[in-house]
């Protein structure tokens, strides 16, 4: 008899947020893994707004999840079979094992995850995908330097926070946006922000943006963007010249549609474009999987201060892998408070 | 008798074009230079898609000229009284002399101009701010690469040309867009564009893409940007992986009443966003009076090129400073043929 598991697969293409129905869940058997690859029993699962991303069809950075594909994720898990050197079984490993109990990946894609050096999630989150993320974007594109005013918004996520506490740790005045006073309050007691402010007090772009430009004091360097939207609507007239905009998403559009020439936006590309022009504004999109080069790098950089509780963390987890949409859905919607992950098994 | 000189004022701020209401011809004293002054006659000034910015009061990344001051312009002449040991009467100077026949001007901020190294025009062109604008974009933010391809627009102008024979020389497929059949035909024949396409042959963004594209064989790894709109919009969805877009200038909207969010354009901001996101853009806006420290460098690779006749130039002489405003409002139709100049006096 063979092994059964339980996955989730695309059931269809969401035209906005998605919905229960654009997701399957499915019992299926466990595969065998091949020559090099290794059968791993999926402890916790990482949710992250790429993934509304790979929901569609249009072209991106990544190919979409096809209709019937198990929904693409990294997770983290136990090795309970391998045909690699580089992993036994008890081994814990780091992978894109998808949004399922068990997987099949090639041992050279993972990466071993050392238990000792503290919770395994951690490699989902502030040690993971995201806080390499934020930290990247910063150092690379962001260019922080002391005295500056950065700004970014979920700042109590794992993107956020990490852009936060190192721009912090660096000497620049940080300004988080978030989604409800709780999290504002967060954002400040835990992760350090000087300010932090609630977008759900603003009605629109220009409140907010008065808002920002109080807490600056002047104008902003370093826009770090991963929302879009009303507060890309609202920064970016205060940015200051020279300053810098490192884009790594853009989440408050990614339910409108596919951001084609509909997605609703009061700003126009003009405007938007001539900012730049006139304020000498640097602006650079780019994903981390095209910069895993310098992950040994953050990781020794970083992975001290998490374990030393320089850097915090702060994980927001769901129970069991049939939650996984309820969670993901709730997650384009800022429901989440810190790093989401589901505890699949 | 005090003597008596020639300048253009603004008359008026346009909400669209310039029209002649909006200068006035005037007949002034000549001032007096005082103690580190030259007092300069502006033999040839420059006419630049720039000084339609300094017309409108908006934030810009220069202060407006005020109404009834003099049109702002670089020009080159002769210094006929110096209160500096760095200019003696008779020698030529480079400087921001305005629309006049005759200028005073801080010494330290205009530049010697050896006439025995070409003629002096060249100072507003290829060996200046327009040469450099296209050179140091080019160089510093668009990093060409040898077998890459790069598209710029207004391609027979200062910046364009520039931008498009330094770009060829080092290995790059060129496609330049330009404005009629007989100037793309100088694009290729003078300038070395491998192509050069005609703008106003193309109804529409969409048609004008797909003449790109098939140009391209390909996608875009370096838009150079001085135009915006429809050439903008046509480009963005071709740029590549890790492409990048130097803008410089986006002349196309300067008649646009302000860029503001009623801008014409057919493009939205968030797909301009997205776009810079999923495909890893780099995008930087720039003003060359910056980066003035690299102009010995430009000039130490370029001057011995415009000598041995390896850069071009093409220059489109106006003649007399009552004719500036109708050159100048040409110039943003594209009426010129090369670099912009009138010959003042």
């Amino acid at each position: 008899m063979t092994d059964q598991m339980q996955r989730i697969a695309l059931a269809g293409r969401p035209s906005g947020a998605p919905q229960p129905e654009h997701f399957s869940f499915e019992t299926v058997e466990v595969p065998t893994p091949g020559p090099g690859q290794i059968l791993v029993r999926n402890h916790y699962m990482s949710l992250d707004p790429y993934m509304r991303g790979r929901m569609d069809d249009g072209k991106s950075y990544a190919a979409p999840v096809p209709i019937g594909g198990t929904m693409e994720g990294g997770g983290v898990g136990e090795v309970i079979a391998s045909n690699s050197e580089a992993f036994k079984p008890g081994d814990i490993a780091f992978g894109m094992f998808g949004w399922a109990t068990h997987a099949v990946a090639d041992a050279q894609m993972c990466r071993k995850i050392n238990p000792d050096h503290g919770p395994i999630t951690a490699s989902l989150g502030v040690l993971g995908m995201p806080g390499f993320t934020g930290w990247y974007g910063l150092m690379e594109y962001g260019r922080p330097k002391a005295g500056e005013t950065l700004v970014v918004a979920a700042a109590t996520g794992p993107v956020g926070s990490m852009v936060g506490q190192v721009a912090k740790s660096l000497g620049l005045k940080t300004i988080g946006i978030a989604g409800g006073p709780d999290k504002c309050k967060m954002a400040v007691e835990t992760f350090g922000f000087d300010v932090c402010l609630d977008h759900r007090a603003y009605d629109d772009a220009k409140s907010m943006r008065a808002a920002i430009k109080e807490a600056a004091g002047g104008g902003v360097d370093i826009y770090f963007e991963n929302v879009g939207g009303k507060v890309l609507e609202a920064v970016m007239p205060l940015m200051k010249p020279h300053g810098r905009i490192p884009i790594c998403g853009m989440i408050s559009w990614y339910n409108d549609g596919g951001l084609g020439a509909g997605a609703s936006s009061k700003l126009s590309a003009p405007a938007m474009w001539r900012t730049i022009l006139v304020n000498f504004l640097s602006v650079n999109g780019f994903i981390i999987s095209n910069h895993w080069n310098d992950f040994p790098k953050f990781l020794g950089e970083i992975g001290p201060k998490v374990a030393s509780g320089d850097i915090k963390v702060v994980e927001d987890i769901a129970e069991g892998l049939e939650n996984a949409p309820k969670a993901f859905m709730g997650l384009l919607e800022g429901k989440n408070v810190g790093k989401q992950i589901v505890k699949v098994i």
